[in-house]
């Protein structure tokens, strides 16, 4: 599996009781891949992944290989506070037919840049299916530093990045790091910079947005890969705007359960899923916030 | 279970190749109740908790409850990645026979004030278990307001409070608040400050340093309960003192691992436990590092 | 100059065009010394000392001095981008009267331990009255380590430190560090641990509630220095209750200039002061901010 | 005067006892203008602005403006503690002929947004040159909202923006919500992001390793404006390479000193200034690390 192209961060919906919402899910699924995208990606932060139970994720990985059946790779997140179920969500992630697993450096205790070498170095001991790394510092709160990506990198220990910090100088220090490594892939997950992502020579993007809008990812995506930065950029800055949705939450919710609740709003709006609520503890926008997302949606022209 | 007085968080020994040492782990307990401790909290940060897999938490929870043999209350920590994980947590240390169970705020996911009240309302409501809340923002990385801590021990959600973060004028902050409440209690967790605790007001403490020198810490606490403030500081300063002794790493590893190794290496030295080895994928002290340990050891008159 | 008990940080009363109100700044020196203070600390961070414009500085400075007439020592805080204009600062302080310096590490850059005990060498060197070294991490954003403060202290550098840090913990380290220093005196900033500061072996607090309440820091730190640390407590458990006057700003105030703001306000219904104003661009209380104000004065029994 | 290209921030030449040298600082313009930039700016963070006493920069703009002669703008950074000086430097800068000012929001304190807009309407109000605001994060430590430089663009207090966030998704953002105002200016001070920064719609760089090599920025500008990315992309991943130089020091100077003192260095084995001598108290490299500077410089062909 050679990673490229728009792989979103699926939402998991819910229905009105909490539980998996498999209806939802399917349409879900079909909002993407008629959207033109290239993978996707379960049990990230967009999809809530951390909070859900193992049972849970059976349901929503079962339901999604088989509704995508292998027209594109599946990635499943397998990020625990314990390595040892790492390693079982990796067993368990290929057994249910994923192609990758995507985990973070361990985190809770803040480790070491050896620490957490020595972390994925056993995770690709261990893991049945290739390891693609996961740099999110404002959940991990740890540095991932480039010396340590370019080496787990070199090693074979990991396959990709999945780059979501907001450092991009950063990034670009990996990318020139392991240029002469043609199997290794670097994806960015910041939704607002996929044209620029392509110009510096990424493979593709993991964005949250595009939940809400695959095709427009899509076509920012060929168009830079196309040269057409002029194109891109236009299509990219509609996303710029359409991110207000993250920022609609102003009654007690956590930014992330703001910025999640955001798409899964946007989603119901879009009759794509049935509902907008999250998992538990994180809370979901008021009715009147849920109406500040129609509004960006109708002033980018989605609705 | 009203708690009160010194409540180590206790290490977990591991033996060479990784696996729980019964045999040290049992010596440790020993070497608790003998130094006069008033309790023990399994599977805190010092005990590695959140690295631990399921089998080794019951094995050392099974351990720990046949050694005590009900003499002193004994609280296992619950805090895991997801919220299902967290109780499933609580009902297995009910089962093995724990006291309480200690839960940090969920992590990971940076939560707001809301949605950490409605996370412990739910694990109030399913724990067989009383709930101590544990405020540790090095790792949680979340603030849990005076505010959301006062709501929850006024609604009965939790009996008390394991405060290990810096911020002692917040903490006081609590104890005002809560004032009104004779069955709420809180707990410091700095090391530093047992006796200042004492003369704040709180029950007493959970400091990982008292896994090597119990006796001080019963000493510490004694002796402030008895206003006898000028004994209770000059222990408190040789503890201040024998706290270099998690200051000691300097060739990769965390700082966490580097203090919890410092526990375990001095607790090797005097004869309590076997090995200083972490658990995966933290890192020990180097042979140097412990001898330093030794160095402020005998500094201390503890060797 | 021996420092010890009582050296409130003196705020800066501006008339409501946001000049020195000089009548102000005399009754409220007076307020001081009649409470009993043990000496004053000018241009801190309740004083806005880096918003001063140095002929403000200056006009506060000689006020104080004439004020004072030399029954308490006074202390000027010299905070500057600049290293130049720190000592400026310093020589400008002999010149008017104050009998000593209070510095915080260079700030902006985020300078080494190195290069902190550099800048205090060089300032050491350079200025005519002995310097205090004043640790405030949430301000200069810069760890001042224990080692770093012991090496100052060893050399003379710095004649004591003035601890605003959370970390009461480091404080201790510093005070076991420096115990054989009998003239190297620490004192807190911390204005809900006045009691917990002499009881941990400090030389006294600068707590900027004293503006407020100078009587009540002065009974603590008596009744503390006199071993009764149950009536010490009570007292400070009544200042604790009073530092809400801090939070209660809400329309858009950064949380300095709510905290200052609500002493100041305190100091006009107190009668002591004339006006609220700060210094631009610190925005002041709402008359309805300034009313909850009035209800926690009124709680704890000042009004 | 509208800002476009390359403005490198200058660094600012000291002999071997500290004081300026002109004769380093008239060749390292006379680099940078052979190089082919499109302005100069003095007295940023590369210009170690905050530590100048007010004569040192004197000398420095003085000698600045006579070298340039008119041929490039000339903007003067206005970074300081007390506002009443920033307003002094901007009329000082006037005087001594700069073309515009660059202030950053008030720092040590930290200032909410209202206060931040709050400071910038009264510089914009007394300063006598237009205004550049300057959002870098890692000095300041205070955010510096979209919401509040959009605001202060349309309000016309600001004529642009240098961007030295880290966070480029939030820059893109200020492209989008201003693009309707054809005056206002953002431009990125990250060196590694100059073709990216094009590509986004900025209007240039401000880059500190432009100081070492002017004349790549400049190729990649003109590249990127033309549409060339792929060369322009080429020769900003030699400058990602390039940027090593500040990643040498490993001797106890802070990473700002390490940072700026490798420029120097570069700036000495090039041959074009004297001494890598930096501000008391920043510390310079060693013998030792500025041989890897070296190395670096052979590495991508400089040396």
């Amino acid at each position: 599996v050679k990673l490229h192209g728009i792989i979103p961060p699926l939402a998991t919906p819910l229905d009105d009781r909490g539980a998996i919402d498999v209806g939802s899910l399917r349409r879900l699924v079909a909002h993407q891949l008629d959207g033109g995208v290239d993978g996707l990606f379960l049990f990230g932060s967009t999809g809530e992944g951390p909070l859900l139970s193992d049972a849970e994720r059976a349901v929503v990985l079962r339901e999604v290989v088989e509704s995508v059946a292998g027209r594109v790779p599946i990635l499943a997140g397998v990020m625990d506070a314990t390595p040892a179920r790492v390693v079982a969500h990796a067993a368990s992630a290929r057994e249910l037919g994923a192609d990758a697993v995507v985990a973070v450096p361990p985190f809770y205790f803040t480790h070491s840049q050896l620490e957490i070498l020595s972390f994925f170095r056993e995770l690709a001991r261990m893991s049945p299916l290739p390891v693609v790394a996961y740099n999110i510092p404002v959940f991990v709160k740890t540095s991932f530093e480039p010396a340590t990506i370019e080496t787990l990198a070199r090693e074979g220990a990991i396959v990709g990045l999945k780059d979501s910090a907001l450092d991009l100088a950063a990034t670009r220090q990996i990318i020139v790091r392991t240029a002469d490594l043609p199997d290794f892939v670097v994806m960015t997950g910041l939704e607002q910079m996929v044209d620029v992502a392509v110009q510096m020579g990424m493979a593709g993007a993991v964005p949250g947005l595009a939940n809400v809008a695959p095709r427009s990812f899509a076509t920012i995506y060929a168009a830079a890969k196309a040269g057409d930065y002029a194109r891109a950029r236009q299509e990219q800055e509609r996303m710029v705007r359409l991110m207000d949705i993250v920022r609609q939450a102003h009654s007690g919710q956590s930014f992330i359960a703001g910025a999640f609740s955001g798409f899964k709003t946007a989603l119901t709006l879009l009759g794509v899923i049935e509902s907008s609520r999250m998992h538990a503890p994180l809370s979901e926008l008021s009715v009147a916030e849920a109406e500040r997302v129609g509004a960006v949606l109708r002033e980018v022209g989605l609705l």
